[in-house]
């Protein structure tokens, strides 16, 4: 059973375990820091396809595929999948997950939607709905250009505080048994709004929703952050994160020691032309899966509180003219020391 | 706790109840044969708002304050929202559900969201995840005409297979306690795609998925369609109906006696100039907290089997010469006669 431990948060009585992950990420992605910890890299953007969107969808498909392998699970044994991207209507998984045949539960949570994802397959194994179930998430720097700003062609200049989607995608299969990674617990998020209405500043908007979903965690559970091994958000980037730890300071509550933030980590700033750093739904979810879960699963890592934040608006709230909204969901995961 | 009874299929045993629904629609929908069902008509398209988008988000709140009321529930006892609609990165339920506070958690499954959402919300009821859930959709004529074809003032031709987005919101609120309706079983679908290119002709692109989640769901539960007393299809139109129909009658099972279609239940379509019907996750929504809700309630039904198809495309993989894939989520909903 599910128990609810606050206004925001529920704790998953059996701990459901993360028996595989796989995560793909893009040229770029692999110029990185964290290059060595990546499943596959694909250095074409097309991925072989005719359009960066088919390419986006065999992204999905590929980690899907590697988190099988790693979990020893075929397709058809997964239960349901819980799966979105940033594209219009979700098409990154819906394109790329059909060839798999399995029941399909699509989730939007702009870039939080991998921590909704795995709170969604946690929840689905620990309720008795799915024996084993999946969540894939992704991100494409040229779709997303395409989409939400400029065609790449246009050659458009990026303002200081814009960060770079991230080519990339992470898949966690969840089932009830294994010896962890864990999720053991989870804080759901309420859509918080400041007013920031600059599309290049995303981070400014998705900050107050962190805020406001970790201080509902630590309310809920009793627990502070000097309690997790390392707290990290999806990608809040270099600024947001800034912004996030003066929030924190402001409140009286000392934050920043164990932080970090998959959009700062994915690439190195300085070197790679990113600005305030990575972004995508696809940033975090190739973060978790390729270098955090291998953290826990060596026992580097203890226990992690992964934050991913999204900012639920679209081009067409832009024009005319809506402030950004901002959500936060965190999960925990956690592994058992020997 | 939650029961797998087959591979598609999982059963509620303690059957969450729907204790308050509400239904919000335009002008054109209070003109069709459902006019009396309806909790509130809004004669004006914008809906006091500057845009389309804004008043769909308006609708989306209007149903949730009147599903609220009718459960005598407040908006900060409903522990977590489950909503989702037809626009890009799905803004009509962002900006429409945040200023409830709600914590929130984005559906995307095109017009079968509202099955889908219903599904998630009886789900954390279940396994205790929430003590009280809700779920909403909506859809805007001419927000989706502006998105997905034309905008409106471009006077654009409609083909005969095309179909009519309803403007439109429901909402339901789940909890654990209550006389009914049940939420007792549900099917979750998986993706089909038969190669239908035609973005005006959903019902045919759509019928598979419909098919293929029907026959999953008398598969695994033992039953047939004569079991119920309706089994209603969210948005097929008049088209996707009569293919349902025939690729039941072509695999060797009777079908159609007790089986309706919200699309062609919400408008007259020889008088209204809807083509073959309505469509949009407003659509099966409205119709299912506007009339079939009621008509549960009353014990005028007994069982429902509520099944809401949508399809997965965008206009970008249209415009890039995709196939469209379709989903069909499906829903027990009963009452126990006295």
């Amino acid at each position: 059973m599910i128990k609810r431990t606050g206004a925001y948060t529920i704790a998953f009585e059996s701990r459901p375990v993360i028996a595989g992950w796989g995560s793909v990420v893009g040229k770029k992605e692999a110029e990185g820091p964290l290059k060595n910890y990546f499943d596959k890299i694909i250095y074409d953007s097309y991925d072989g396809c005719d359009t960066f969107e088919q390419a986006e969808s065999m992204f999905q498909g590929e980690a899907l595929e590697k988190a099988l392998e790693r979990s020893k699970t075929h397709a058809n044994e997964v239960d349901c999948v819980f799966a979105g991207d940033l594209l219009n209507q979700c098409i990154g998984s819906s394109f790329g997950l059909m060839k798999f045949g399995i029941p399909y539960l699509g989730q939007y949570g702009a870039c939080s939607t991998m921590a909704q994802s795995l709170i969604m397959a946690a929840s689905a194994v620990e309720s008795g709905g799915a024996k084993v179930s999946a969540c894939v998430t992704s991100s494409h720097f040229a779709s997303a250009e395409r989409q939400y700003r400029f065609p790449l062609g246009y050659g458009g200049q990026r303002t200081p505080t814009a960060q770079w989607t991230v080519t990339g995608s992470g898949c966690c299969i969840v089932g009830a048994e294994g010896s962890g990674p864990f999720i053991s617990c989870a804080t759901i998020g309420r859509i918080e709004d400041y007013g920031i209405k600059d599309a290049s500043n995303m981070g400014a908007a998705m900050a107050p929703a962190a805020f406001s979903t970790l201080k509902a965690h630590f309310k809920d559970t009793g627990l502070g952050p000097q309690d997790y091994d390392l707290i990290v958000t999806g990608d809040l980037g270099s600024l947001g994160s800034r912004i996030l730890i003066d929030l924190f300071h402001r409140d009286g509550l000392p934050f920043g020691a164990n932080y970090r933030d998959c959009g700062v980590m994915i690439y190195d700033a300085a070197r790679q032309d990113v600005h305030a750093g990575g972004s995508g739904c696809g940033c975090g979810a190739s973060v978790l899966c390729g270098y955090l879960l291998r953290q826990l699963h060596a026992r580097k890592l203890g226990s992690l509180l992964f934050c991913a934040t999204g900012a639920l608006m679209s081009p067409t709230t832009s024009q005319q003219g809506e402030s950004i909204p901002g959500i936060c969901h965190a999960v925990v995961l956690d592994v058992d020391k020997g």
